[in-house]
């Protein structure tokens, strides 16, 4: 049984960090829900599972299925998982993975008809539940832009309840890259902003979220950066009926991704 | 300059715990978004402030509005804030609060159009974000049923960004009870869940959401109650287009929420 102190355990346990994750192409899925998604995900994603005696014992499905898959499943300590968690309570269950991330012209590549974008979004659980988000909306694919949260940091990984195994997801292009991409793709750029020329109810009876659509959503305290913001075909905002201020980035990106999956499932309006 | 040790800190300190706060009728708000709300929400709602002498330089304009409004305004050190504060970086401003929650009847009886409601939400964050989508979607009012997070406490109400002075909240009633006075308002009552016989698309399309409605959200981790979810008029469940299993509480209660704002604002359709 591995320890902490095993060869494999501290080279997993440099994935906790970013740059470690970006040089190796790889990333920690952790607790039983990202690890049976991780596993699901198709042949090579996990290159090895981590687990407890008692997470093996827990969730012995989990382990079949990555053994039946022919991934390395490995039995470590309690102290082994608990140095590969970030949770307060690790539940002793961590795949590696080969990240998912894929460049821009591949995620946009299959004729997205809905697209989330995330420019400089910093707080990996928003991240990850507008992963979670875009995936139940029925998006095409999920791009951060660069200076945004990490998709593949343990935090995001958890908050997208294995969303970011099931959506193309880009990371890092700068953002007039990504706009000038999405528009070659044919999607019309949305930028989600409260202070905005139409509100969402507007643009849906204008028609704009019919078509193929891409939603930018910015950062959580200062919103779109300027210049990303003036890139857009238009900028949006979700009505305000009462006396809050604004949404919090999820629940906007939520209420924007649905009211476009709505719109373009609509039979056309007289 | 008043210290940790200071009877008044103390006895506000003591609000940091739920039994205190039912018993007393009052609350903290935290920081400089939620004082300032707390202030704005009229006479009688703050009791006292608590300031340090950084903060106080920082937001005079907050400190000027509670004292105009004659509220007794505490120059305390930062160890006296820091006592009183559940956040990492505390920013030296605090209110005491008198309770903003409401007894059932009073919180619906404005002939609602639109309610939330939280059947045993456990999780503050969820409970505030909620809040605050409701208030953004001009809900008439919030009921967290007998189980569900204290509305009132410090993650609520952070998370609710001030709008828990926004908009009746009610607290602590029966599920059953609840229900009873929902429909005797006159609404109709929609539980949210991700088994159901109609979705959200569905009940729009039926006309269900252009009427006055009710939406109940459960539990976190298990959903709705079983007792609570048959209570209800119809089970709607929010379109899951892509591969996530699920949305999470408050994005899946944005969406329901919004949707309903959106078909009760639109013109009657042919």
């Amino acid at each position: 049984m591995l320890t902490e102190r095993s060869g494999r355990v501290r080279e997993a346990r440099k994935l906790l960090r970013r740059p470690a994750r970006e040089k190796s192409g790889r990333f920690l899925a952790e607790g039983p829900q990202a690890v049976r998604e991780a596993v699901a995900a198709g042949p090579g994603r996990v290159l090895e599972v981590f687990a407890t005696p008692a997470a093996a014992q827990r969730w012995p499905e989990i382990i079949a299925t990555a053994q039946a898959a022919g991934v390395s499943v490995v039995t470590a300590a309690d102290a082994a998982l608990a140095a590969l968690s970030e949770t307060v309570t690790p539940q002793g269950l961590v795949a590696v993975c080969r990240s998912v991330t894929v460049d821009l012209a591949t995620a946009l590549g299959g004729g997205p008809r809905l697209v989330a974008v995330l420019a400089e979004a910093r707080d990996p659980g928003n991240a990850g539940t507008v992963i979670r988000c875009a995936d139940a909306a029925g998006a095409d694919a999920l791009v951060l832009t660069r200076g945004s949260a990490d998709p593949e940091g343990g935090k995001a990984v958890r908050a997208s309840a294995g969303s970011v195994f099931h959506l193309p997801v880009s990371s890092g292009a700068p953002a007039s890259d990504t706009v000038d991409a999405l528009r070659a793709a044919g999607l019309t750029v949305l930028a989600a902003d409260g202070i905005a020329d139409l509100d969402l109810d507007q643009a849906e009876d204008a028609g704009l979220l019919s078509g193929p659509v891409a939603w930018m959503f910015g950062n959580e305290a200062w919103g779109l950066p300027p210049g990303v913001r003036s890139l857009a075909d238009h900028v949006v905002r979700v009505p305000i009926h009462g006396r809050a201020e604004s949404l919090n980035l999820a629940t906007a990106a939520a209420v924007c991704l649905y009211a476009t999956a709505r719109a373009q499932r609509r039979p056309a309006q007289p």
